[in-house]
């Protein structure tokens, strides 16, 4: 992780001052010239920062095109709101000026009589009106409508030609899908291939026919795959007759990525849904409450067994001083296990057909690990309460309870991703609850068969 | 996270199957048209699951292209260890083949006398030599040698025929980035722009003269993060005198992408360094036992509280059953609100100067959380004990924690990203040491307080 949050070549903090120096003086011109200055992202960071009123002034004195990039550029939530206070007309126009995409996104997020009323009223409805059918995590809810397509019959020059009289302002032109007459995918051919092919040879020629592509009902994260492993800057996104409806492209492939790495850290942490960082203090707690709730159940296996052993506890209260460490730093080791587990099954690192080489090797990690903090706990447990006894039960339990700790970590992880419910979402919990429960189980089953004898 | 582990369009395992049962037979050709009839992700997975032996016999039989794409995709201890087996001569001509960025990455990782034999026999030395010079984690580190340069005083025209008559082969194409005589970078084309372009407009009339470009030195996340930001394809790398020395293409920007992800989930998860799903037992103790010794350390803060308050547990053992829910769940709580802002720190949505409004969110999120899971508790606690003022002290004891749990997630990490600490790393260590003895110490000592006067 890196120590600076922001990453511009401009100084956005800096324009941003400007901005609102203008602006309070009423100086409309000298903001759209500094907004205008900036690259899309710069310019959408400073735009977030003014008040809506300011906003709402801004964004039909901006060129269309700059006000396109701002609203693609927003936080999904921001653009919602700044769309919800446009006129219908406004927005319609900045949504034509939109990636097909991006503006299929933007109607999605804005109430459903709005969208359509702003969508009877765009020039390029046809282009964004089927991206809508597809729903957000798809491949199909990723992809944007192909601008520029080749006929397998045409010739590397009229190709070029044929682009150059078009001019295509998108970034989607690097990679050039060919179609048949019934606009079924059928090769593709690259901007590089087509520049340095002979100006005669036939695209079908140099086009290559084995194209990767993905299904539209297929799983974003399955398109980002396949993307990331085959270095695609575009793929192809096809119906169930092979016919092709749209392209995702190298920047959704980022988002994505970005979006499911969140998506597990949070999980990973106990957050089942990702939120922006300001959510509102009630939509936090819809999401973390109930998990926390849920922790209080299964915390009660561990209070079960605690109450229990209660008249040892009473007997031998010195007992309760090692419990951070018979339960808590094996959890944590259970934890190390898990998160190279989970992390691995995400990245399809580990295939969970090699489950048992992993378990045996997380056992052995384990067994090591217990024997080195086993033996540390029993030592200072030995010396500092006097009691060599108290010493060997703590060691001991340490020992055992990080061999349940690798055990719990392979297995809880694996059996989720067998069952088809998410790892990072329901491992966790389950660990902390095993390596606890198990913890104060060996710990105080073992001091009670031992040391109460003596006491 | 999804569900399968490997998306490839074709079945690896049954060519793998084939690839076997043609070695068995002694059937090297066969083998090898199998092998080269895959893309070069699915050649390289087949190649790593034969054995050492069938990898040194079949390496020189293949093509030197297709040895070198499956050079390039092999995890880097497995490519390391198939050059290590390579005559000098083959590795050589193989890493001739390679892209330059992927030749330097490899020599790096072989033994050094090594390394400079096979650079000595390497005809395109020259290209990979001044790569080497970079630190692994820089900009430097990542980028390749521009193979492709313009001149600003070309017209479009010469610019295509130019790519034309070098046919260059690599992706780094799409952006053509201009220098001046003294190789100082001053501007941008992309290919788009020069093949729909005018014929004889000038570079310098179309080019952009104002490029994002990063120094060498620069760490390799500033450059992934200016491409992410910025959607850009390659992102040109220049020494303090704004000469150009090479570029960072897309597919390295999807790699320190998953890389970062990576680094941040085994850090939170206690597993300071990233380590291969299958890295040897020793080497996966060397990173995950220090911070299990360390844990161990910390948890020695609340063995101390649980220790100077064993008299209150010896008259009242029915107090330990609580001990998981009043530290654990608030240590769950704690953890989620690190993982909201270690993440919103890392993607650069939380910037540390919003930290009070942070904290101000999280205190709320842990009143209300504390609120309703301390009432739970009090409520379980007093049906169960049958004891409510042992009840009262359990909820009251988990709603402070709770508190304690909200700042804590948010001053602790805001404070390592301040000291330049890594917060992925030293942060979920120090919430839970401070839930767990702020758990038993706010706990016992309202115990104390109250519970033991009328025991």
């Amino acid at each position: 992780m890196s120590q600076s949050t922001t990453t511009a070549p401009v100084d956005i903090d800096a324009v941003l001052a400007e901005v609102r120096a203008a602006l309070a003086e009423g100086d409309w011109e000298r903001a759209v010239t500094l907004i205008e200055s900036l690259r899309p992202p710069d310019q959408a960071d400073v735009f977030e920062e003014l008040p809506p009123e300011a906003q709402d002034q801004l964004l039909p004195r901006l060129d269309l095109e700059d006000s396109a990039d701002i609203l693609e550029e927003l936080e999904e939530e921001d653009a919602a709101e700044v769309a919800a206070r446009l006129k219908v007309a406004d927005l319609a126009r900045i949504l034509d000026e939109m990636e097909p995409d991006e503006a299929a996104d933007l109607l999605g997020d804005i109430p459903p009589e709005r969208a359509a009323k702003a969508l009877a009223k765009m020039e390029e409805a046809e282009e964004v009106r089927p991206l809508l059918a597809h729903a957000d995590d798809t491949a199909g809810g990723l992809m944007t409508s192909a601008e520029v397509l080749l006929h397998k019959d045409m010739t590397a020059e009229e190709a070029i030609a044929y682009l150059r009289s078009i001019a295509p302002d998108t970034e989607t032109v690097y990679y050039l899908f060919v179609v048949d007459e019934d606009m079924r995918l059928v090769g593709v051919v690259s901007l590089r291939q087509l520049v340095i092919a002979p100006p005669d040879a036939r695209i079908e020629e140099i086009m290559d026919p084995d194209v990767i592509h993905v299904r539209a009902d297929a799983d974003q994260e399955e398109a980002a795959r396949l993307m990331s492993r085959y270095d695609l800057l575009a793929l192809p996104v096809v119906d169930e007759d092979g016919r092709l409806l749209g392209l995702i492209t190298h920047d959704d492939l980022v988002e994505v990525l970005e979006e499911e790495a969140t998506e597990d850290i949070y999980r990973l942490g106990g957050v089942p849904e990702e939120q922006p960082i300001d959510v509102p203090v009630p939509a936090a707690l819809r999401t973390r409450l109930p998990w926390l709730v849920l922790n209080l159940g299964t915390a009660m296996a561990s209070a079960t067994v605690l109450s229990v052993f209660e008249s040892t506890i009473a007997r031998i209260a010195a007992l309760a001083a090692f419990f951070p460490i018979v339960a808590g730093v094996s959890g944590s080791a259970g934890t190390q296990t898990l998160t190279v587990i989970v992390r691995g099954l995400a990245l399809g690192e580990l295939d969970p057909r090699d489950g048992l080489r992993a378990l045996a090797r997380e056992v052995l990690i384990g067994l090591a690990n217990g024997l080195v903090v086993g033996g540390l706990v029993a030592l200072i447990a030995a010396v500092w309460k006097g009691t060599p006894a108290l010493g060997l039960v703590v060691g001991l339990a340490t020992l055992l309870n990080m061999l349940s700790a690798g055990i719990a970590g392979v297995l809880v992880p694996l059996g989720m991703q067998i069952l088809r419910i998410d790892p990072a979402l329901a491992s966790p919990i389950l660990v902390t609850t095993i390596t606890d429960t198990m913890g104060y189980l060996i710990y105080l089953g073992l001091a009670t068969a031992t040391l109460t004898r003596f006491s």
